[in-house]
């Protein structure tokens, strides 16, 4: 394909203007969306940037930011409630006010949604602000008018979704585009999925003194994968918090809410949030102009390395793509799109490591290959365990004693392959975990790494330790690595 | 040297019995003495540990382990003081128990010291509580006897340290021994030293309502050398807590204290922290009857790799060493002096990238070489500078939008040489740093790792960045590798 072929003849509507012809337009000013731009603009000044929908991002707005600022008030207010045992007297006390944590929280997601705003300042005369629709691979219907451009990408993101039966519910269900807009927490909740979003939003809620039910099918939460893993952590939350196991269903309307079901039980609520998940938002696009092969989930076929949509001058990027929601991927997604769009020939690039956290409380994670994805892949692997139950610092700091990790390796020199975690400080291990593994260290090379006392990467240790005995050349002082020759001092 | 030739004669003293020949005599059964044990105990069961203090180690009766206890309840407690900004009410209402606390603390500690204990079971009837002291390099005298031994290793650890002319004020003056020994809290003190213990304790006292006045000679705090991050942590800490510049002093007693002074001011204070370091416990091991080169401060001269103390069958490990005292470097030296002291020739072992955590708030951490050892060595090296101030996610959690960090690579690929970092979780990105540095990662390899979003380890990308901009070959694309070869999909 070369760039003056894919620019092909232009289709035009009735009554619309044919207003200007591109070098690239993309699709959705969102994280992916505002990545490619930044590499676009590097290579043409001739580029449009079309979102009808409002600016700043989902991860500032409704998603990763107002999350984690709630979840900040939760555990900090959680922590409280044990400070009897610390020598603290008068948590009993402490008072959370709804309506002041929720506008604290809105207020700060609204901040970094205005400063990503303020940061596309420099190029707003180039943002269109009008729904985008294909008629070819190359042509745009903006409603009232028309564009052409040599690249499109496609960078819409992912909406929420309710199926249809619920819909007469609407009312009292809330997704996650609408939760971080409440005025105040309802008094009792149930909670849809304990996916990443139903344990972080779910966890927080129930600390805050929501009266939570969560509803899930499986016996994992946070993504989680690994059977052993999963079924620790789906009952170490069952412990701090009501969770069913099963489908939940909405039995029908009460005074103030819904009744909700799950197996043969029935509780009452004053809403549903629902923490299924996100779906690529690609409805509107009339992609059947296209042409396009689809794959099993009703998304574009598309090289995941280029990121190029079959054959045509058209990139998907971001959470669009369907894969799980990731900033910093749908971010390098934009910047590959980007690239390839102002390009003569498609580049391919590497993806970073895996790696994906749920900010509960212990938090969860996954770092490079996930259990699943090792079975499915078929390959060969030694398992370390590691415990935070016993560690002295997490049982210094109140509620932190919790958490288990599943480390997967090759069985040769003991490369890291994956990791499932939950832990305290998690978040951090897993970076740890995804930068062992991205530097590709022998499991020798990694128990001579510096492990201070006392922190939580203590308990990594033995999962290592675990690993190296179990290798085929199991590492004999696996801690210290002896230097060739003799001491000078002998 | 040979095992047979380093059995030298014996001179007994008068009435002392020669009860028995060991293979090795172990000094010390702190964290060093313990992992010398365990080594030790692969090659011989012919071995003697010997120790006439308080068993259950440094770490877990009066060092990282109480200080840490500690620390978490003052840090939480901190917290609890901006609640109002979260919008959780009430927070004048809580009381800090100092009692409860100090007993909460200590309880810790005495269960991790009777863990080290109940280890050491297994082995107890290896341990003879005497003092030991050298009556020449193979023959140690423990008051009623005399033991011989072919190889000895000293691991007495260290000592807290009061000037001569301080102690007059002695019955006032609290050292770290000491600390975690105090039915309550003091309602004035004075903090001598910024160090690791100064700044840990001083600011959890400070945190917990005690009226600290806290003295440091130098602008800088927990052994930070870059003068630029040295400042910015002195005139951090300044603005939380009182803090002066200047050379302590103790002018003399008051009716339920002490006064102290610094430069022109003066204070009255119930009690002084002595929190100047520790120093290795080498008195009253008659070092004098080996006849040792010494250094410059009082050491036996001993071969870092070997941890041999000359040519003789004599080895140092731990805190002894005169090092900093860190945990994982005790243990490793106990380890490689276990091994040696049972080997026919000395091994040399390769010590692990250096890391230093101090459990300040924010952390304050040293990984890799220190800016001083950089200046010392003079090595040629770039900065990238990181800043967790602004940063989103550290915004949101109360208190924690603070710290900065200097890090120094080398010009050719950015490979970093060492990391001064003062940040919220930055015990934790310290490991993530002393890791890089072990596996001789490149910026740009560094900069192809994952970084989630929102976390405290996205700041790290600002100074890789700087840092890929200023070397020799600069990263054009650094995050993301492109892989050779085009694209199928084409």
């Amino acid at each position: 394909m070369t760039l003056s072929s894919a620019v092909s003849k232009v289709q035009l509507g009735k009554g619309k203007i044919m207003s200007k012809e591109y070098d690239v337009a993309i699709i959705g000013a969102g994280t992916a969306g505002l990545t490619a731009q930044e590499e676009v603009v590097q290579h043409t000044d001739n580029y449009v940037l079309i979102d009808d929908g409002p600016l700043g991002t989902t991860c500032a707005r409704v998603g990763c930011m107002p999350s984690k600022a709630l979840i900040a008030v939760a555990d900090d207010f959680h922590k409280c409630t044990f400070f009897d045992e610390y020598g603290i007297n008068g948590t009993q006390k402490l008072i959370p006010d709804y309506q002041k944590i929720m506008a604290r929280v809105r207020s700060m997601a609204d901040e970094f949604a205005h400063g990503v705003i303020q940061e596309m300042s420099g190029f707003m005369d180039k943002v269109i602000r009008k729904r985008a629709r294909f008629l070819n691979p190359n042509t745009l219907d903006l409603g009232d008018e028309t564009i052409r451009a040599k690249r499109i990408i496609i960078a819409t993101g992912s909406t929420t979704v309710i199926p249809d039966s619920w819909l007469p519910f609407r009312e009292f269900i809330i997704d996650t585009d609408q939760f971080f807009e409440l005025e105040t927490l309802p008094r009792t909740m149930a909670v849809f999925g304990l996916g990443v979003i139903g344990i972080e939003l779910g966890q927080a809620l129930h600390r805050l003194g929501v009266q939570v039910t969560a509803i899930n099918r499986r016996k994992t939460a946070g993504g989680l994968t690994d059977p052993k893993l999963a079924e620790y952590a789906f009952d170490h939350f069952s412990k701090e918090m009501p969770i069913e196991l099963g489908t939940a269903e909405i039995l029908g309307r009460t005074d103030t809410g819904l009744q909700v079901g799950c197996g043969s039980k029935s509780w009452n609520v004053d809403r549903v949030l629902i923490a299924t998940g996100r779906r690529p938002a690609l409805k509107g696009l009339s992609l059947e102009n296209l042409n396009l092969d689809l794959d099993a989930d009703g998304i574009p076929v598309f090289d995941h390395q280029t990121l190029q949509v079959g054959n045509l001058p058209v990139f998907l990027a971001g959470d669009v793509t369907g894969r799980q929601s990731i900033l910093h991927e749908a971010a390098d997604e934009g910047t590959i799109a980007g690239y390839n769009a102002c390009a003569g020939t498609m580049s391919r690039f590497k993806k970073r490591i895996p790696l994906k956290i749920t900010f509960s409380s212990p938090d969860i994670a996954i770092a490079g290959l996930s259990h699943k994805a090792l079975m499915e892949k078929g390959i060969d692997y030694v398992v370390g365990e590691a415990s935070w139950e016993g560690l002295g610092r997490a049982r210094m700091m109140l509620g932190k004693a919790a958490g288990r990790a599943r480390i997967y390796a090759e069985p040769q020199q003991g490369r890291l392959l994956g990791a499932e975690i939950m832990a305290p400080a998690g978040e951090h291990m897993a970076h740890l975990l995804a930068w062992t593994m991205g530097a590709d260290l022998t499991i020798k090379q990694i128990l001579g790494m510096p492990f201070y006392h006392p922190v939580p990467e203590e308990a990594l240790w033995d999962a290592f330790f675990q690993i190296a005995e179990q290798i085929n050349e199991p590492v004999p002082m696996p801690m210290l690595e002896k230097i060739k020759g003799r001491s000078h001092g002998e």
